[in-house]
């Protein structure tokens, strides 16, 4: 078995804290470590550090490196370029087949909190079962607590159809839903969000790549991965320059009628906003979460993330304060969603020292 | 004549922008220049450089010299300890009785704002013949435009009494009263604010303070200011350990039955809070004040005093935002009287690098 870590994004909902030479999961936004490295915690219990596989961008690499000097370097594959989740993954997917052509693969955004290790281990075990013995693409589905608009929903056959007792035929792909819908989509009972995270056989995901994407699956396969590494490095930025931006989910698994969901119930949180860093947050009597030197009068339900100086709140609420030396984000935690907004702002007036 | 320009004072009200080391006068706080710059200026057109005299401590002095290069070294009159408003008179009047004791004086704060400085330059004149004329002290007082309770107020006989037009008899001071006491002040036609800028003879002001205030006019007037500079400044040192704080108000004025008012009606203002400076400042569409490098998405009445970073706004309302690098203060406008409050707790925890 091997995980692959997808490492890439830009993670511009955290900024001023993660920035484009350090996204967010590059950055301890809620653990002691970084995202990454908590995702790489996490499989360790199941997977040795040879099998663990990280793909990013080559904006990142040093940095990730740096990070994760455990990881072989050979297993730190770059992308040239981001082109979603697709090209990602077949990289990925036959480079190990290159190793294991009978392997099977644990796919994992690096991004993502799980508050009970365990339990999504046994979760992946579970998926890992059923992906090897019935050549099915899992996704591990998440039971919605809210309407999020910000996910992709999976609807699946009812339990008393299931062949395997936890793992759930998907009958259909929601993308991204507006509220209204995702309302009408979280009140059924066979619906759960979609995670990002699957499990397959590498052999298994690789056929369905060269069936439903086989611009990407021939772009790629085509490399020799065999020969100095400057050539191979050549190949996969041509490879990537001619290659469409595709998420797995869009242009396979809504093609695919092999595909299952084990059901995920660990505490999981994809970091989505600010927001989500509070709700984790351990909180002080007024509902405050303070990193850094913070004094108080009659302040309520504020984060404040500005560990390099001294932070005084006076009569003020529901505000998310962020401080990184350069740049500061006073922003009502209703607001969350809009910190993309000022990352664009930020891009279309050149101001590229605040990026 | 000459001018008297206090510039003692802490500031606490205006942390972290104003600091120990760097009180309110000294920070161009509403003006391109420092509030002592702009009180020097605002006085060069009725009295010459050489008879400009400035009171401070001896914590401030080498920034205060720095900033007004023009005034005679001889002129700046340094107090080893703050002892409040009557120490500092007594020891300028003494001062300028010895060049002369002919001389009238005009006492002014170093840190008010005056958006008319013509105007207030024909009620200083208005003050001064008072003064010489018929031998009174001469109190500024303001038309009140609210029950400020920060101030102490006048109450003066009316107009049809006066004997000079321009210059009413002060009947009684009401110290910084309560709420409630405060708006039934307001409520009457014959009360002004007490602005604490005042005109007198300077013979006028140490026969007084002798009277009124026995034990600081003795302590000082005993210091022979003769001899060499290092004596001179011991002598000071040992008078003013001695010396009690009151203010001139409270010391001479309250008990004197001299004591005149001449209106001012200038756009005074004595920048009390945060509030003062983003009531006087221009406003965007969105009634925000911006110094510093700022986007926003639906920011309202904010005030943004942040020159060393770029800040973004996302959804907030009635807000203060002061950085400084080390400190960073978030308050609500309506709460602006409790910057102070922060700065208590800051000295009570010992935390002397953000004081």
């Amino acid at each position: 078995m091997y995980v692959v870590i997808m490492a890439g994004g830009k993670g511009s909902r955290f900024w001023p804290r993660s920035r484009v030479a350090k996204p967010k999961q590059l950055i301890d936004i809620v653990y002691r470590t970084t995202m990454l490295q908590a995702t790489v915690e996490r499989v360790l219990p199941m997977v040795a550090l040879k099998h663990i596989i990280i793909v990013t961008g080559a904006e990142h690499e040093q940095l990730l490196r740096a990070q994760v000097p455990d990881i072989p370097p050979e297993n730190i594959l770059i992308e040239p370029v981001g082109r979603n989740t697709a090209p990602c993954i077949c990289l990925a997917a036959l480079h190990i087949a290159s190793r294991d052509p009978e392997s099977s693969m644990v796919v994992l955004p690096a991004d993502h909190y799980i508050a009970q290790p365990d339990a999504f281990r046994t979760s992946i075990a579970l998926a890992v079962t059923e992906a090897e013995t019935s050549g099915s693409l899992v996704t591990i589905g998440i039971k919605p607590l809210s309407p999020e608009t910000g996910f992709g929903y999976i609807e699946y056959a009812a339990p008393d159809s299931c062949v395997h007792g936890g793992a759930y035929p998907v009958t259909r792909f929601h993308e991204k839903p507006d509220l209204a819908h995702a309302r009408m989509l979280v009140a059924r009972k066979n619906v759960f969000w979609n995670s990002g995270m699957f499990v397959w056989k590498t052999c298994t995901i690789l056929d369905a790549l060269q069936r439903h994407l086989p611009d990407v699956y021939h772009c790629l396969a085509a490399i020799d991965i065999a020969p100095p590494h400057s050539a191979y490095q050549r190949s996969i930025a041509e490879a990537y320059a001619k290659m469409p931006a595709v998420s797995i989910d869009y242009g396979v698994l809504e093609k695919s009628d092999q595909v299952k969901t084990v059901p995920g119930d660990f505490g999981w949180n994809d970091i989505g906003s600010w927001s989500a860093v509070y709700d984790l947050s351990d909180k002080d009597a007024g509902g405050n979460v303070f990193r850094g030197a913070v004094k108080e009068i009659d302040a309520h339900n504020v984060l404040v993330d500005a560990p390099s100086k001294f932070t005084a709140l006076i009569g003020v609420q529901n505000l998310v304060i962020v401080d990184t030396g350069d740049c500061l984000l006073v922003c009502s935690r209703k607001h969350v969603q809009d910190v993309g907004k000022i990352v664009s702002m930020l891009e279309l007036e050149g101001l590229k020292q605040y990026l």
